[in-house]
C-alpha cells in the first residue's frame, strides 16, 4: 500500500468515460469484480470497471496483455486471486494501468482490441465478487453504538467493553446478495411488551445499516494469531454493504446470544472491491481517542496503524419510494456518513478477529457495522436518523418514513477523497423492498 | 423416515466386526463420512462406516454395485449428495444396506471384491463430511438455559423469550475441524471486573460444550420460508459437536452482540453423520413442556413434529489428562446428557431460521447448543458441572478441574437406542488442548 503512478492524477484513459469527474472508475481506481455477459449467463468472469464499462481479465489474459498472469486465471469468484500475495494483486494494478492507461506499455495494443476487452456495465450482470466463506459485522462506529445504547439503556449508553474490544459477531453468508436484487420484508416474531408474548407477522420496522465491507485476502491457519503489524496486508479490498435489519425482530430475539434472524434475511454488497492499494492516496489517522479513553491494547496497537489505518471514505445513502418511482422524482439523500467516525481501524479488526487463532480465509467478508458521526445528518440507519420512530423523515411526495415502506429503494453511494488526488468511488449498493411472503 | 428392512434388528453383515454389540457401525447405521487412504491424502472420497472398516462409496459405484448411482459420484465432500432429494438418500441407504447384509442383493459380489470396497478405519484419514457454508448454533436445552442464566442473573435465570424463540446465533464455520484434530488454548481479553479493565492472556476457563449437530439437506431460496411441516426433509443427519468455549473471554465479550471469540477458535464435530432415516427407530416425542408453558406458536407447530420430531440419543463426555494417559490410565466420564432434554426439536430449529427466508444450504451445519439436562450428571460443560468453578471434579489421578487444562483429551460419544432395535452410534468426537501460542 503506497502511492505510485498508478494513482497520479494526470493519468488519463483511452476509455474516455473514464475521465469524466462524475465517474466512480477513472484510471486512479481499477476496482475488482466478477461479471456475465448477457449472452452467457453464469459465465462468471474477473473484470475490472472503467468509466461505464467493464476490462475482461479472462479476455486480457488469453490475450497475452497481463503477462504476469497465466490464461487460465480470472474465472469465477475472486477467492483464487484473493489467495495470492499481495504483491500479485498490486502487480494486476499496474499491469491493468498500463493496459487502460493513455501511453501505457500495452495500451495501443489493447485499444486496438477494445471490442473483445471491453463490455459496457449496463450490458453486464454481476455477483457477489468472491464465495464468502465466513462473514462478521462489527460495530465499530462508536457514535452508533452509543445512539443505540442510550435507545435501550439510556443510564449507560455504551458497555464498559466498548473501547477495549472491537465488538462483532458472526452473520449469514449464504443470504448476502449483490446490489440490485431485491430484498423480501422478513416475517418474524416481534414483542411490544419485552416479557411478551410475541405476535408473529412482516416486520414493520424494516431497517437499512450503512456499512463499509472488507474482504480478507490470504490465510493463516487454525490457531496462528494475526499481528497488528501484518493485518494490513490480510485486506484485499473494500466496498459498500447495507446490513438490512428488522428493529423489532431484533429487540425481541437478541438476548442473550445476539441478532438472529433481524439480519440473516438479506445483506446488499456493492459488486465492485475498490482495492487497498486503490485506496493508498486516502488513508487516515485512525480514530482519534479522547485524552480519557484507553489506548488500544498492545496486540490492537501499531504505531503505523495508528497514523494511516484510518480511510477517508464518504459513504451517502439515497432512498426512494415506490411512488417516487411513479412521479418520476429522483432519490434524495438521506445521510453522509465518514469511516472517519471509526473508532477501531480494520488492521485493528482483523487482529482482533484472529488474536485467538481464528483462521480467515480468503474471500471472508467483514462489516465495519453502521457507519455514523455525531451529528445528526451522519447517521447510518433510521432507527438512529428517526430515532426510534420519534422523529420520521419526510420524502418529497409528503409521504413520512420512520422505517422502511414496500417498494422503498436504499442507494448506497461512497467516494474517496484527498487533496492532490483523483477522487474515486464505489458504484452502487441498492435494494428494493418486496412485501412480506403472502402480502401482495 | 420410516422404518423398513433396513431397521430390522436380525439382519447381519458379512463384515465380521459390524455384528458384535460393542460397534457404533452395525449394519442397521450405514452413516456416511469423507475419508482419504493413507497412500491418497487428500484425495477425498465418500464412505460409510461397517463395523471397523470404511465402504469405499466411489469403488463401489465404479463397480456397479450402486446402479442407481453413477461412478462420477462420492468424490469430495458430501455437499453434492446433500443437494439431492431425500428420496435419493434413502436409495442410497437401501442399495447399501443391500451391499453390505447377508443374503442381500449385491452382497456376494460386494464380499468377492471385499479388498478394494473396504479399507479399515484406523487406515483413513477423515475429514469434516462437508463444507460449511454457514454454522448455527442454538441454545435448545433449557436446563443449560436456566443453569448459565442462573449463575449471571439469580432472579431472572430464563429470558422472557426462551419459551417462544428457538434462540440461536451464527457461528464460525472455518474453525470446524473433525475429531482427533488439536485444539489450541485461546488468547483473549478477559475481565474479572465487570466494568473492566481487561488483560490479555491465555483463557484460564478453556471449556467444551457437548452439542448435538444436525446437517443440513436441499435448499431452499432466499425469501421461501421453511414450514414445519417441511422441515424433517431438510434434516440429512446428526453428528456430535464440541462446541469449545473460553468462558472467561465470553464474559467480557458477549454483549451486546452475542459470543464471538470465545466460540470462533475451534469446534469440533465427529466424522460420521447418521442419517435422518437411520434414526428412525429412535424417534421420541418433543418435550413435554409444563403446562403453565405456551404452546409452539404455529410456525413452529406440527402435530407430527409433536409426535414424533425428538431423537432418543444419550450422549456422554469423556476426559483424560496428560498425567492419566502417562500413566495409562483409561478416560473416565464426565456426564452423560440426552437430546430428550431438548426443549426445541431439530425441525423447529430449521423451521425457525427458515421463517425469515433466511436460505439453508445443503452442507448447513446446525448446533443444538448444549445438551444438559436436570440432573448434574448431565450437565454437558464444566462450566455448569463444575458450577463456575465452585464444585471441582477429582481426576483419578487426584487432578482436579473446573475448567480444562493443557494436554486434557476430551471426547463425546453417542448412542441412539429403542426397545426392539439394534442399538447405533456416532463413533468418536475428540479433541486434545494445546497450550496457547507461545506457552509452550
Amino acid at each position: 500500500m503506497s502511492i505510485d503512478a498508478t494513482h497520479d492524477p494526470a493519468r488519463r484513459s483511452w476509455v474516455e468515460s473514464a475521465n469524466t469527474d462524475a465517474t466512480d472508475f477513472p484510471v486512479q481506481n481499477l476496482p475488482l469484480g466478477v461479471f456475465a455477459r448477457a449472452e452467457r449467463p453464469g459465465e462468471w468472469r474477473c473484470g475490472v470497471a472503467i468509466g461505464d464499462m467493464v476490462l475482461d481479465l479472462a479476455v486480457a489474459a488469453e490475450q497475452e496483455l497481463l503477462p504476469a498472469f497465466g490464461p487460465q486465471k480470472f474465472r469465477g469468484p475472486l477467492n483464487t486471486f484473493m489467495a495470492q500475495a499481495p504483491s500479485r494483486w498490486r502487480a494486476l494494478r499496474h499491469a491493468v494501468s498500463d493496459l487502460l492507461s493513455i501511453g501505457g506499455a500495452n495500451a495501443a495494443r489493447a485499444q486496438a482490441m477494445a471490442d473483445a476487452l471491453l463490455v459496457r456495465q449496463d450490458a453486464v450482470t454481476m455477483r457477489v465478487p468472491a464465495d464468502i466463506g465466513d462473514y462478521t459485522d462489527f460495530y465499530a462506529s462508536v457514535y452508533h453504538a452509543t445512539n443505540v445504547g442510550s435507545m435501550f439503556r439510556p443510564d449507560n449508553p455504551l458497555l464498559p467493553n466498548y473501547k477495549w474490544v472491537p465488538i462483532g459477531y458472526h452473520g449469514r453468508a449464504s443470504s448476502i446478495v449483490p446490489s440490485g436484487a431485491a430484498v423480501r420484508r422478513p416475517v418474524g416474531q416481534v414483542s411490544p411488551n419485552p416479557n411478551g408474548p410475541p405476535t408473529v407477522g412482516p416486520s414493520a420496522r424494516l431497517d437499512y445499516e450503512v456499512e463499509i465491507g472488507a474482504w480478507i485476502g490470504g490465510e493463516n491457519a487454525l490457531g496462528v494469531p494475526v499481528a497488528i503489524s501484518r493485518a494490513p496486508e490480510r485486506l484485499f479490498g473494500i466496498t459498500l454493504l447495507n446490513d438490512w435489519s428488522a428493529r423489532d425482530v431484533q429487540a425481541w430475539e437478541y438476548q442473550p446470544l445476539g441478532p438472529f434472524l433481524a439480519k440473516n434475511f438479506a445483506s446488499t454488497v456493492s459488486p465492485w472491491i475498490v482495492t487497498m492499494d486503490a485506496l493508498a492516496p486516502f488513508r487516515a489517522p485512525a480514530f482519534a481517542r479522547p485524552g480519557e479513553d484507553p489506548a488500544p491494547l498492545p496486540y490492537l496497537h501499531d504505531p503505523l496503524d495508528q497514523a494511516e489505518g484510518g480511510l477517508a471514505i464518504s459513504v451517502e445513502c439515497w432512498i426512494r419510494s415506490a411512488r417516487m418511482r411513479t412521479e418520476g422524482m429522483a432519490p434524495v439523500r438521506l445521510s453522509e456518513g465518514s469511516s472517519r467516525d471509526l473508532y477501531w481501524t480494520f488492521a485493528q479488526m482483523v487482529a482482533h478477529h484472529g488474536s485467538n487463532g481464528c483462521n480467515l480465509r480468503p474471500g471472508d467478508l467483514i462489516g465495519s457495522g453502521t457507519v455514523s458521526g455525531a451529528e445528526k445528518g451522519s447517521r447510518g440507519c433510521l432507527l438512529e436518523l428517526c430515532w426510534r420512530g420519534t422523529e420520521p423523515v419526510t420524502l418529497p411526495t409528503g409521504e413520512t418514513r420512520s422505517f422502511l415502506a414496500d417498494g422503498d429503494e436504499v442507494t448506497l453511494r461512497g467516494r474517496a477523497h484527498a487533496n492532490g488526488y483523483r477522487s474515486i468511488g464505489f458504484g452502487e449498493c441498492a435494494g428494493v423492498i418486496l412485501p412480506a411472503v403472502g402480502q401482495e
